[in-house]
C-alpha cells in the first residue's frame, strides 16, 4: 500500500482541516447556527469526532455573552492544568484576561481532605470565593471552563443556585461514567447563567480549551 | 426530569469508572489482550470513546517494551505543552524520568521559520539531535507522545527510517483532517520501533497523555 501524503504548507494546515469539516458537516446535512459554528467546528477539530455538532446545548446568546465577558477582560477558570495549557494565553492576556487553575494549590487539597470533597470541587469554592458575591474580584467576569471533573460542575450549580457566584459563562464539557451526564443536565436548568454544554458522557479539557479558543478567534 | 447524582467517594470515581468501562466492553463483546487492557480502558476513560477498543494498534510487545523504558528513566516528548500537562510528571521522576516539550522553544521557532516547516517538526529535529545518534542524551530511552502534529509524526518516521533516531516507544495519537491518518500509517510500517498507534482520525493531546499514564500506572 502506498501512503500519500496531502501537500498542505504548515500556514494553511488549519484552514484545510476547517474546510473538510464544512463539507463533512455539509454532507451529513447539518445546518449549523452561524453564531454557534465556529465553537462546534473547533470542537469537532480538536476531537475528530463530528457528534459535537449534535451534543452541544448553547443557552440563548451563549456565544455573544462569552464574547462580551472576554471583551471586558473576563478571566478563565480551568479544572485542570491540561486544559489551562491548551486555553490561547497570549490572546487572552491581549484583551485584559487571564487563565487560572486552582487545581494544584495547597489551600485547595487541604480544604478537599478536610471536606472529604474532590479537589475539583475545592478548587471551585476557591473561584467563588475570589469571584462570587463580595468577592475581591467580584467585578472580573470569570468563565469557568470545566472539562474533566462533573464534581467542579455540580459545585458550580450549586453556588449560582444559592447565589453565591454570577459567572459570565459556564463551559460544561466534562467528560467520563460517573456522574457527568446529571452534572451537565444540572447546568441545563440554570435559568439565568449562560453556559455552552456537550450533553452526554464525551467532552474533556482539550475540548473546554477548544471552546475557549473559538470564543477567543472571534475578537 | 429529577436528576439523581450517584453518591460515589471522591477517591472511588476512577475505580468506579473502570468498573463501568470493563462492564460496558463486556456487552460489547470486546475481549481485550491483558497486556494492552489498561491503555484502552484509560484510553476510554479520557474520551468516554469505546472505539479505542478497535482503533488502538500494538506492535508486537509495546506495552512490555515501554514499562521496560520507563523502569529505565526513559524522558517523555510530547508535541504540545498540554500532552506535557497531562503526562504523572511525580510517577515518571520518580522513575528518574522527565517530560519536555519543545515547542514553545525559540530555537524550535527559528528552525521551523527557516526550513519552512511546522514547529511540530522542528521540536522532532531537535529532539533527535539530544536523543539521537550521536546526541549528548543517546542512552537514555525516549518515549515520543505524539497528540497533536502528524508532521510531528511523519518527521519521526523520517528519522528512524534514516537511523539517526531510536525511539524507546512512540504513542502516536494525533487528531484531526490534514496527513493525520497517513501519519500514523506511516509508523505502523516501521518493523523494529515500538509504538501504541490510534488508527484513523482521532487521537488527542489528552489520548497520549493518557497512554503515558497507563503504562506510567503500571509500574
Amino acid at each position: 500500500m502506498k501512503i500519500e501524503l496531502e501537500q498542505v504548507l504548515p500556514s494553511q494546515i488549519e484552514a484545510r482541516s476547517f474546510e473538510i469539516i464544512g463539507r463533512e458537516l455539509e454532507q451529513m446535512g447539518k445546518v449549523l447556527d452561524p453564531e454557534q459554528e465556529p465553537v462546534i467546528k473547533r470542537c469537532i477539530h480538536t476531537t475528530a469526532d463530528f457528534e459535537y455538532a449534535d451534543s452541544l446545548v448553547f443557552s440563548d446568546r451563549a456565544v455573544e455573552q462569552g464574547l462580551k465577558a472576554l471583551k471586558a477582560g473576563a478571566h478563565i477558570v480551568t479544572d485542570t492544568r491540561m486544559g489551562f495549557s491548551g486555553v490561547n494565553k497570549g490572546r487572552l492576556e491581549k484583551l485584559g484576561g487571564e487563565a487560572l487553575c486552582f487545581m494544584a494549590d495547597p489551600d485547595v487539597a487541604e480544604i478537599a481532605a478536610r471536606e472529604g470533597c474532590t479537589r475539583a470541587t475545592a478548587s471551585m469554592d476557591k473561584a467563588a470565593g475570589l469571584y462570587g458575591t463580595g468577592g475581591p474580584r467580584e467585578r472580573i467576569p470569570c468563565i469557568f471552563a470545566v472539562g474533566n471533573a462533573p464534581t467542579a460542575l455540580v459545585r458550580l450549580y450549586e453556588l449560582v443556585t444559592e447565589g453565591r457566584l454570577k459567572p459570565a459563562l459556564i463551559i460544561g464539557v466534562p467528560v467520563g461514567f460517573v456522574n457527568v451526564v446529571q452534572s451537565k443536565e444540572l447546568i441545563l436548568t440554570l435559568p439565568d447563567t449562560p453556559y455552552i454544554v456537550a450533553r452526554g458522557r464525551k467532552g474533556g479539557s482539550n475540548v473546554a480549551a477548544a471552546i475557549c479558543n473559538a470564543l477567543l478567534y472571534r475578537i
